[in-house]
C-alpha cells in the first residue's frame, strides 16, 4: 500500500489527447491496462509530465476518476497550483473518489528554508493533515532548492508526509544524507522513490531509494530494474539499466522529452495518440528518426523495444 | 471607451473578501460604486492585486458578472493562467458577459524575444483574434523581461492589442522609446497606461502615457493628476504627486503593500473587510501606525486621507 | 568608531573617472574632501555603485590606498568578488593599508540557508576572522534572499560581523524582527545601516535602524535626518526626508540612477567628470531635464539642492 | 588551423592545483602532454571547468603562458570576466603570448536578445575586433537563453565569431536550425564543437557538429568518436558511444563532476593531485567506489579505462 513503506514503482501517466485536443477518454482505460501490465505498484497522475497546468479543473478531476474506476492499485494525484483554493478543491475531490494521496510541488518563487516550509505547511491546512501526500523536490524545473536540512523539518513537522520524489540533479550525496538521519534516528522513515527521467536511477538504488517515480516509456523495466536491485542483482540491475540508458538518457530532454513518450507510449498501443495539448513540442522527422534508430539499437538487447 | 485611444485611469481594483475567506459579494457593489464616485474612467479586475491565482474558477467568473452588472464604465479581465484551457475559458466567459478586454501577463519562463512573441500569438489564437487585450510589462514581478523591439513586434503581430500596461522599471526611456517610434511611423500607435504603484506616473505623462492603471487607494487622486496634465498643469501634477508620495512610496512594497491597500479601501468604506484571502501577509501593529501617520500627514496637504 | 555601536552617516562613494574611461585620481581627494565636509562617519568604497566590477584589481588597490590616505575616517572596503583568491587579495590589502573592515555581498547562485551560511563561513575563512566585515543583504540587486534567521545565524556564528547593511525591500519587519530578538537576548547586538538608496530611511530609523549607508548625492541631508531622528526630532526627520523623496526616488533607479548620482556629485564639486566606465548607462536630454527640474523644485525647501 | 573550419576535439582543460590549494604548474605541463598525446585538435583552458573564477589575474596569466610554451596546437583561453577591463586585459596578454583565440560567456544578468547581442558587441569592442573568438552557448549553467536568431545576429554582426561552443540543452533541433539556415545561404558558416559534458554528442554530430569540445575525461574516446562519424561510421560511432555513456553521465553532474574528473585525469597520469581549490566539492567514499565501478565496467569494453 502507499505510505512510508512504499517500495517498488509508481509510473508518472501522461494525459492523453485526441488530435483535436480533447481528452482522449477511452486512452486512459488503456493507459491504465497498460501500466496493470507492466507490473507497476502504483500510479502518479496531473504531474508536470501529465500537462496538468493545460487542464481545466473539470477535465482534472474527470481524469482521476476515470483513472480511479479503472487503475486498482494506488493512485497519487498531482495537485500543484498556483493558488490554494485549486489546490484544496483537486485534493479534496480526489480523496473522495478514492485517491491514496496528493503530491505538492513548491511553487517557483520559494527562496529560503522558511519559505518554503511554510508553503508546506500552509498546503497541509488547506487540504487536511490526514491527506498522505509526496513532496516533490524537482529544482531543476521547479528552481526551488531544498536543502536535505529543510526535507527533514517537511517530514518531522508534518506527519501526513510520507514520501519524497527525488528528482534534484546531482542528488546522490543527498539521498546518502537522508538515509543517514534515518538510521541515526535524527529523522523518521519515508519512502523515497526516484524521478529525474531515471538518470541516476542505478545508483539511487544503491544509496538506499525504494524504487521510481518517473515517466519513463519502459515502466516494465524500472520493475525489473527494482526488483533486481531487491533481489540482491546490483550487477544484473546495472547491465539493464546501462543498456536503456542511451534513450532513456534521449527521453530525458526537456520538453521534447514528453513528445518522444508519448510517441513510444502509442506504439506501445499504451494510448492511441501521440498528440500533446497546445502549446507542446511536436517531433521534427529527424528527432522520429532519432528515436527509430535508438528503439532499434535497445531491441537487439531488450525484446521490450520492438514494436 | 477602451481602446487604442484610451485616455484617463483604470483602476486595479482588489478582491474583497470576508474574515472567513469568502468573497465579499456586497463589498462588491460598494467597491465598485466607489470607483466610479471617484471618476476613473474603467476598472481592471482578477489582476496580480486581485488575488486572483487564489480563486477558484467559478468564483472568478462570479466576480467578473457581478462587477459587470454594477460598473458601467469599461471593465479589463486579468486571465493570465498557467494553462490555456484556463485562459480561454475565462476570456471567453468575461467577453460574454460584457467585459471591454483582457489582460494578458507573460508567465515567468519566458526568457528570449522570441518565447515572449509567440506566448502572446498563441494567446491570441486562444482567445480570440478579435477579443482586445492589454499587454502587460511587469518584470519585477514576472521576471520576464521584453525590450522595446519586443513590444512593438507584438503590437504589430497582433491587432487585437489595443494597451500596454507600462510598468517597467526604471522604464521612463522605454516610454520615449515607444513614443518616438509611433511619431516616426515605425509602429502603430497604442494606449499605455501606467503601473508599477504609480511610483514615476508624474514623468510618465510628460514622457507620453495616457494615463494610469495601478491600484493607488486615491484613485480619485489619480484621476486628478492626469487631468491636470492633459489640461497642461505639469507644475500642478508634480505638486499633487508629491504631496502623496511618502505614502504612495509606503502602499508600493511587494506583498505587505496590497494589505494596506484594502485597509485604506476599507476606512474609505470601499470594502467592508481588509482582509486578504490565506496565504497573504498580515499588517502589524507597527505597520498600522505607520500607515495612520502618512495618511494624517497627508490629510494635512489633501482632505481626501482624512477619514 | 566602526564597530557593532556605530550610528550615523556612511556613504558609499562612486568611483570617479576620466571621460576616456581611467580612474580620476585627483577626484578621489576633492570627492574625499567633499564626505568629509558633509558630516559622514565613514566612507564604502568599491561597492556595487562604486562600479567595482568594472575595475583592474590593481586599480581597486590603488583606489583603497588613495581614499585611506585622504579620509580620515572609517573606510569600509567591498571585497565581494567571484572567487575567494580575488576577495582575499582585497580584504589582505585593504586592512593593511589601514581600512576599518570589508563588506561582503553573497554571489547570486546561493538560494537555500545553508549556502548563504556556507558562503560566509568560508568567506571569513579566507579573508581572516580578526577582520571586521559588513553583511550585504541586498536580494532585489543580488536576488539572494535572507531570511531573519539566516542573517542572525551569520551573526552568531562570526564574532567579526559587526553590521548589517540593510537592503531588503520590503525590510520593515525584518528591521523590527532583529532588533526584537536583541531586546530579548535572542541575537547579540549589531549595527544596522540603511541602504536600498534610502527609499524607506524614514521608518527604518523608527524601527530601530543605526543610521544610513548609501550613495544618496545629498549625504548632508541623510546627516541631518539621522541626526534629527536620534535628536527625538521624528517629525522634523520626516519633514526632511519628504522634501527630498521626490528626488531621492527619482535617483533609486536600476542603473541610470548611478549615472544620475555622478551627475549630481559632479554638479556638487565633489567629483570633476560625471562619466562612468563602459558599459554604462549616459543620461538622455530628456533625463537631464528631469533631474534639474526636480532639483530647482527641491532647492526651494533645501537650498543644498541650489548650485 | 583554429577558425571557422576547425572540425576536430578541443579538450576542455581543468586547473591543476596542489593539496594546498597553490597552482601546479609541473602538472600543467604533464596536463598538456596528455592532451597531445590523446591526439586532440586543440585545448581550451580558463573555462568553468577550470575553476577559472579562483584564480587570481597573475596566476592566470601564467596559466596561459604555461600552457601555450608547452602546448603546440591551438590553445583558446576563456576571457568572460564580470567586468569588461578585466576581459580586455587577459584576452590582450593571452593573444600576445600566442594564443589562437578566445571564449566569451554571457553573464547570468543578460536576458533580452538586444541584451545579449549588445554584450558581444561589447565585448568585441573591448577586445579588439581581430580577436577570433568562440560564442559559448550554456543556458543550463549561465541562465542566458539564447535563441538561434540571436546566435545567428552574433554570428552576422561580429566577423570575428568563428565558432560556437555549443551546450544547449536540448540542443539538438538549434542546432539543425543554425546549419539549415547556413545551408540556404541565411547565415555564414562557423564551427561548432559541442559542449555539454557531450551527453548528446553522438547525435549532435549527426545533426552537423564538427566536433567536441568538453572536458570529459577520456578525451582519446572523443577523438575516436569524431574520427569515426567522418570516416562514415556512425554505427561504430554510437557504439563507442554507449559503451561510454554510463560513465559519462556520471562525470557530467553538475559540481562535483569535477572532482571525479580530476579524480580520473589524476588516475590516468595527466595531473598529479585530484584537488580542487577552496570552495570545491570533494567525493565521499561512495562516490568514489561508485566511480571504480564504473570504469571497471568501462575497462571490459574500452582498455583505456583500466589503469
Amino acid at each position: 500500500m502507499f505510505g512510508i513503506d512504499t517500495k517498488g514503482v509508481y509510473a508518472i501517466a501522461p494525459t492523453p489527447f485526441l488530435p483535436d485536443g480533447a481528452v482522449d477518454w477511452e486512452s486512459i482505460d488503456s493507459m491504465c491496462d497498460f501500466y496493470l501490465e507492466s507490473g507497476v505498484d502504483g500510479l502518479t497522475i496531473l504531474g508536470i509530465l501529465g500537462e496538468a497546468p493545460k487542464l481545466q479543473p473539470e477535465e482534472s478531476v474527470g481524469i482521476v476518476k476515470r483513472v480511479l474506476a479503472r487503475f486498482d492499485k494506488p493512485v497519487v494525484v498531482g495537485v500543484s497550483a498556483p493558488g490554494f483554493a485549486a489546490m484544496r478543491a483537486l485534493a479534496g475531490e480526489s480523496m473522495a473518489a478514492g485517491a491514496a494521496g496528493v503530491m505538492i510541488t513548491p511553487p517557483a518563487a520559494m527562496r529560503t528554508d522558511d519559505q518554503i516550509i511554510g508553503y508546506y505547511a500552509q498546503s497541509v491546512a488547506q487540504i487536511g493533515s490526514d491527506v498522505p501526500f509526496v513532496l516533490q523536490d524537482h529544482p531543476l524545473v521547479t528552481t526551488v532548492q531544498m536543502s536535505p536540512g529543510v526535507i527533514r523539518r517537511i517530514v518531522t513537522e508534518n506527519p501526513s508526509c510520507v514520501m519524497l520524489k527525488h528528482e534534484d540533479w546531482p542528488g546522490l550525496e543527498k539521498m546518502s544524507t537522508l538515509r543517514a538521519w534515518e538510521a541515526k534516528g535524527e529523522m523518521r522513515h519515508i519512502s523515497i522513490l526516484c524521478g529525474n527521467g531515471g538518470l541516476f536511477l542505478d545508483f539511487e538504488m544503491e544509496r538506499g531509494a525504494d524504487g521510481a517515480m518517473t515517466g519513463y516509456a519502459f515502466p516494465d523495466m524500472l520493475v525489473d530494474l527494482v526488483k533486481k536491485h531487491f533481489a540482491g542483482d546490483n550487477e544484473g540491475m546495472h547491465a539493464l539499466f546501462d543498456a536503456h540508458l542511451p534513450f532513456l538518457r534521449y527521453e530525458h530532454q526537456s520538453g521534447i522529452g514528453l513528445a518522444v513518450r508519448k510517441y513510444v507510449l502509442s506504439r506501445r498501443g499504451a494510448i492511441k495518440h501521440a498528440d500533446l495539448r497546445v502549446p507542446g513540442p511536436k517531433m521534427s522527422a529527424t528527432t522520429k528518426a532519432e528515436v527509430d534508430g535508438l528503439l532499434a539499437r535497445l531491441a537487439k538487447i531488450d525484446p521490450r523495444a520492438a514494436f
